[in-house]
């Protein structure tokens, strides 16, 4: 690959910000890697790291003579470093985010940057449970979606510019209107970090049944829905106060569902949940053709986590 | 291992009856593994994979001069099998399952069984989304716990003698009583289940979402609850018609959960997500801790469906 941009500035260094800096290294996208971190530590460990070849304690000195700038924190803090940075901007520069949810990342973003740059939000759908400077991989975003929202009035270079960016880091790339993205995002992933947060807070508060008994069991189901509430909880607790109309849509969808089917086991109705629970094989079973998922038993755990 | 049983029958050979099948051979647990599956494609793929040493299109058959039995079958077959199998037994036989549910399986199970067979019903806690006689392996029970239910007039020596099978399987052994299993795996595997199934329902059902948006983005989340919806329908309908006051149970408080986390997000109750959330992380440091789990990201899935 040849450099597509002299110099880039992550602002922010967890799981997402990281892994983009080890794919710029490896495919050589960036001359030039600017970081900001709000912590001490975290900006330690990213020089430790080697993920960047420059460490700011401020974005506003992040993003100087920035060509692109990558908005890597918690959607409720983009606004805030938006009016920052502002300023800083050079004319010309794309800046773009990867926030779990779009329009209150252009309503909080937008009005800050001045006319000349380029604003095109942004969000690859690909993460782990894991954060900070040390979870980041390469390979990360590799065969994932990354979804674009580019607002009516932007730069179309400046879109194609960052579709190749995207492609350089191994992902397909998707166009659609912010609102819509929050919509789908609400059924595909917000609504099952919520579900899964409150499972994981129902068993915690059983009298009946120990913490320990829990643990010891959780291979029947349960450890699966750990996985994603072990998430980051400020990244989560941002998304949900900014993509509240779609995650309360879908809430309320699934609360008829979950009556009906509560409904059904009251009543002893054995053909409406054999046929539920049928369909749904078919929905995995196209995951995986589409290359989403592993055909691995049990996600392919390690056989004595089976 | 040395012969722990002579003959040793296999009532119904999908996931769980053939990875028994294999740990036995490969253990050499059995002299003799006599098998029955209710449908002749089974009973056919058993013998070509060499799981069973004679197959036998009734249980009655499969049954005769076994020193030990297990039920593998659905929980709602149980009763229907022990009522035919009873007559056929040898006194001194040990008949355990390794049902879901255990008081239903005590209910329709021991009042078929004649004086001298020693009845200890069981539950291996493993699995995975596969079914059918070729899902089996020899290390689906390595270090996952098996619950014994006996029952007050359980004879202790039959005990100790299914205590030792499931540690010869690589399995911890537990025991308590059938009610206080039904309600720990309520809300340890049940309820996930079931949580699980319905987002799939939901998703599917999406008008302003088509199934092809939620399949390409389902690595946001989505993905892992396609996982344990993918498990046999069967089985799971027995599950929750067979254990339907502690899912209820489990069910309204998930609800009510799920209600008050609805009301911090429509309020825009930023403290409450995140003390939330913030817990939620502890209980898979636990899960892992305790061996139950993976630490590696994402299960460990294949790099290229992280």
């Amino acid at each position: 690959m040849s450099v597509q941009f002299e110099r880039v500035a992550l602002i922010g260094l967890g799981l997402i910000g990281s892994s983009l800096a080890h794919i710029m290294r490896r495919e050589k996208i960036a001359a030039h890697i600017t970081g900001f971190a709000k912590s001490e530590a975290t900006r330690k460990t990213a020089v430790q790291l080697g993920l960047v070849d420059s460490i700011h304690a401020t974005a506003f000195s992040a993003v100087k003579d920035a060509d692109l700038v990558i908005l890597c924190v918690p959607v409720g803090a983009c606004g805030a470093i938006a009016k920052e940075i502002g300023a800083a901007l050079k004319p010309g520069c794309i800046v773009t985010d990867v926030g779990s949810v779009k329009a209150a990342v252009v309503r909080d973003v937008a009005p800050h940057l001045p006319a000349g740059v380029h604003f095109v939000p942004g969000h690859p759908i690909a993460g782990t449970e894991q954060s900070g400077p040390a979870s980041g991989f390469a390979d990360l975003f590799l065969k994932r979606w990354c979804i674009l929202t580019p607002l009516p009035d932007s730069d179309a270079a400046a879109v194609t510019r960052l579709e190749k960016f995207w492609h350089s880091c191994g992902s397909y790339v998707d166009q659609m209107t912010p609102e819509h993205h929050d919509l789908v995002l609400a059924i595909t992933s917000h609504l099952p970090h919520l579900i899964a947060y409150n499972t994981v807070a129902t068993a915690a508060d059983l009298e009946e049944v120990t913490d320990s008994e829990v643990i010891k069991y959780s291979a029947g189901g349960f450890r699966d829905f750990t996985r994603i509430a072990a998430s980051d909880p400020t990244m989560w607790r941002d998304v949900f106060l900014n993509n509240r109309e779609a995650v309360l849509e879908m809430l309320g969808r699934f609360s008829e569902d979950l009556s009906a089917l509560q409904r059904a086991i009251r009543w002893g109705d054995g053909e409406t949940l054999f046929n539920l629970f049928t369909r749904a094989r078919e929905v995995r079973r196209n995951i995986i053709a589409a290359g989403q998922e592993t055909a691995a038993p049990d996600f392919g755990r390690d056989p004595k986590h089976r």
